[in-house]
């Protein structure tokens, strides 16, 4: 409950030293370097005026260093989320409108009104229904799609789409209208950038540059690619040749602006703001956590919700667009060195300093030198490997991918993923509605029972130990009335079924009343029900139920117990139900 | 794949002797007496004439006989259900009109196919997400509402409303009007029918009548009141006194009726239909259950779902309405003897000679009669001590009771059972999102190891085990992931983590990624990540995936083992992951 908690500033500011002031310094300015060409390239990807990708990059930054928990993620403008952005605002108003630019407004509101209520009310948990193959899959089929997406920039024609075949189809429709000079832009940058990335760190190693510094130039190239392909455009005179430029950028800080509060417009974005939240939480976390892993730092993800939530509400009011945290700038940003937040802050100054003094160098920037690094950027994300792995492993994680990578390929990003959680949330209901259970049969000789499938037991006809593998809940319930009730329809001389609970953590009230209703029919079939190896908390709750007071059989300490004593081995070692005082501390709440 | 499965007729037919004829005979005609009134009167409450009720009595039940899997289950219009109808139905078209009547066959045909379907695809299971206390709850709320609903009909007076509040104001604002002789009729009916229910039993067996027939002759208790009251009425004239009766209606067979194929009207009623459908579905199984589970045979639920679809698309082409399996009527048909479902196409029998012989004497009989039999019948669903079990047991499960009834109350049917259903899967989620775990230490002297927070148990500061108490999935496997983080952070001087996954069914894709980045975030905090006691189809799995390869640590048989060597204290009996080759005969499919 201390301030510390909701204000994680708090934790670092306090103590914070020359030196570390040193190391932000340093990694900021490195992350300045790769973010500029990095937000006008994904203003550009999300449909928005360049300038918007620079806005977005200067305010949250300040604030997710007051409210974010790790120390080194470095938010703004991300590929995925602007690809979501440009498909959500698309279809409420038109690209380069006013509308255009106040919806991106509004979804950021939105998004961040959503990830701040979520943490909150401590929500981060629902980020967990988006099961890494649906993610993985989901992030490779936006891959594709930026990329095709981009190509027409890089060829200098008009293409359009909403999903990967409407995409091609156009660019394919368009080839015979390339613009040559472009196209020789485009492709130049793409060839140096794929260059640089495959050759360029090993060549600088091995002309002795350490592995990290050797990192961050490569990571550097881009700017260099934009800086050669503005000033050869604006030397040649290359725009008015036909060579689409960025053109001109007003010089100057954000703007303050005021999202719009029209219902109509709040509730056509809601999904889409929703799974724009929910994406950009996941992606942000999970290199979050990684990076502090590394240093043994740990990262809350409630309030993350809340950093990120505050940073896209800080966006739309300061003219930006959608953000989160990006994976390659948060390992730039770690590599150099960051030690706190404030490096973020820092970075906010950098890019501000760009917004005032270097917006008119950027008019002659070429349109497709932004598409070719975001070609590049983009097709680092598409993981054919991991969908080889996920099939060997398992072919229902399998399906769930496919069908997310085949839905947003083919119809378009909010329906792929949404197609994705919810194949993947009815599998998982599907497998938790069947719970894992075993008829045990006896080790002969041992206390030891096994499977009677898998093993060669001793069995006796009269009774019958069925061993449940999992916690009892309302949606597996049914299922052991079924088992159970199948196992007495199958053995008919059976007089004695034990139910081993030794992995049952819960029994829920749904599950109590299917014990209630298999011990009263089993009553009926004059069979006994007895119980063994229950925990202490579930025998707690169960002591004082009807359940136990009907309980036609006995409770034992240990299967083998149950064993002894129903075969008549043994003196009755069983105790009634409710009869043994409560074990432990009593239950917990809800 | 045999007819027998998808043809339940062909299991008993064949073998269908003179001696079950009697039996089906018999049952089939008390079960007749039984649901005439039944019948008349839940289509009352349905809004509907009351022929429809006989209707539905019919075809559907023939259709049953063929397809159900259920012995003694007896088909019909039920309460609950009925009630559903009127508030689906009376949101599209205003009582009284074709409208209205069309509205319900659309509603019985969408009902049958989404039943019929779920059959055909084995969706049985997603019952099961409907939790005990949210089906108890909304099944108390629907009879307080029913009752309230058919108060005004006693009390001969109007009185509106979709949920109680409003039924019980509109019924106080009316309570100046009432009509005397309704009320006569009413409050007799509810006096004499509570009084068999009380009385007549005991004395019927003090008179030397045996329990059953002493049962049977008191569920025969309304037709009497029908008969009775239907005299008086046409004998003094009370009609034209102002005594609401049904009136005419059409004496013959039911009509061959064609429900519409209006989109609109379909999408309007589609949420109504599937939970029609489910609850329907839920009631009906659950008393088949239990009935089937005296005589220990056995019902299918996903042909059950195939049953009563058709049986409802048979409703919706004969002039009925939305059908399902009734509690009460089920058991008298079981303790009347049935052996068969041949016992139902006999009722529908029964009724279709009602409907062609004995409506020209319906007539006169007062509305108020046919209310008094539905209060009398639901009270019985009101179950209070139902509540009171469930808040002693488990406050979750109260919770999702509790909004269950108060939004079914205060908002309305519909509302209610989503709402219900809502929050426990909200809730089911969230617990499975948290798999139970515990750092466990060795009890000294012993190869046991317990959880270290309640047992006074050997710890070492290098080493920590983590018991892992359920199976692993994307739902829960990034909270593992914070736990072991938690650990390492916790514990500086920690060298190893031992995983122990006895209680681990299955490790799906999500889970083993996250394994490979606890393993990879514990190899950067040098510390090792070791698995011991994994189980044979797990350990399959496992064997050639990149987790096993890169697991930093080994795989131990046992925990004692894994105690033992990382402690020093033996020689080393890990295994590397993998090069134990095979454990059992390979990974099952999806």
């Amino acid at each position: 409950m201390s301030p510390k908690r909701y204000f994680p500033i708090l934790q670092w500011l306090p103590g914070y030293s020359r030196v570390t002031l040193g190391s932000d310094l340093l990694a900021a300015v490195i992350v300045t370097v790769m973010l500029i060409p990095q937000s006008l390239a994904y203003a550009l990807l999300a449909g928005l005026p360049p300038e918007v990708g620079l806005y977005a990059s200067i305010a949250p930054l300040v604030i997710y260093a007051i409210f974010g928990t790790s120390r080194t993620l470095a938010v703004g403008p991300v590929a995925v989320v602007s690809l979501m952005t440009a498909a959500a605002v698309g279809q409420v108003a038109p690209q380069g409108t006013p509308e255009y630019l106040g919806a991106a407004l509004v979804l950021a509101l939105m998004s961040g009104l959503i990830l701040t209520l979520m943490g909150v009310a401590r929500l981060g948990f629902l980020a967990n229904f988006l099961s890494h193959p649906v993610i993985s899959g989901f992030i490779t089929a936006s891959g594709l799609i930026i990329a095709a997406s981009q190509l027409r920039h890089v060829l200098g024609i008009d293409a359009t789409g909403h999903n990967l075949f409407e995409l091609l189809g156009s660019l394919a429709l368009g080839l015979g209208g390339v613009h040559l000079a472009t196209m020789g832009i485009g492709l130049g940058v793409l060839a140096f950038l794929y260059a640089t990335r495959r050759w360029l760190k090993p060549a600088l190693e091995r002309a002795g540059v350490p592995p990290r510094p050797a990192e961050m130039l490569t990571k550097a190239a881009p700017i260099l690619a934009v800086a050669v392909t503005t000033l050869a455009t604006w030397w040649l005179g290359l725009d008015a040749k036909g060579v689409a430029v960025v053109g001109t950028v007003p010089a100057g800080l954000p703007p303050l602006t005021l999202p719009g509060f029209d219902s109509g417009l709040w509730s056509q974005l809601f999904v889409a703001a929703l799974l724009i939240s929910i994406i950009g939480f996941v992606e942000s976390v999970s290199v979050g956590q990684t990076l502090a892993a590394k240093r043994r730092q740990r990262i809350d993800p409630d309030q993350e919700l809340v950093g990120l939530g505050t940073s896209n509400i800080a966006a739309s009011f300061t003219g930006g667009m959608p953000v989160t945290g990006g994976f390659a700038r948060s390992v730039v940003n770690f590599d150099a060195g960051a030690q706190t937040p404030a490096a973020g802050a820092f970075t906010a100054v950098g890019i501000a300093g760009a917004a005032l003094l270097l917006t008119p160098l950027i008019a002659y920037l070429p349109v497709a030198t932004l598409a070719a690094t975001i070609i590049v950027a983009v097709l680092s994300l598409v993981d054919i490997s991991a969908i080889r792995r996920t099939w060997e492993y398992s072919r229902c994680d399998a399906m769930a991918m496919f069908v997310t990578i085949g839905v947003t390929l083919a119809v378009g990003v909010e329906t792929g993923i949404l197609a994705g959680v919810g194949l993947s949330l009815a599998l998982h209901l599907y497998n938790t509605s069947r719970p894992h259970s075993a008829v045990v049969g006896r080790v002969p000789g041992t206390e030891h029972f096994r499977n009677v499938e898998r093993h060669q037991v001793e069995t006796d006809p009269a009774l019958a130990i069925l061993r449940v593998d999992e916690s009892l809940y309302f949606a597996n319930s049914r299922y052991l009335e079924d088992t159970v009730m199948a196992l007495a329809a199958r053995q008919p001389g059976l007089r004695h079924i034990v139910l081993a609970c030794q992995a049952v953590n819960v029994i829920d009230a749904s599950a109590l009343e299917s014990l209630e209703v298999i011990n009263a029919r089993l009553r009926d079939a004059q069979v006994k029900l007895h119980l063994a190896e229950v925990k202490g908390p579930v025998m707690d709750r169960l002591q004082h139920t009807r359940f136990c007071r009907e309980l036609t059989g006995k409770v034992f300490l240990s299967t083998f117990d149950a064993w002894r004593s129903l075969r008549g081995d043994a003196p009755q070692r069983g105790h009634t139900c409710g009869a043994a005082g409560p074990v432990s501390a009593g239950p917990s709440g809800c």
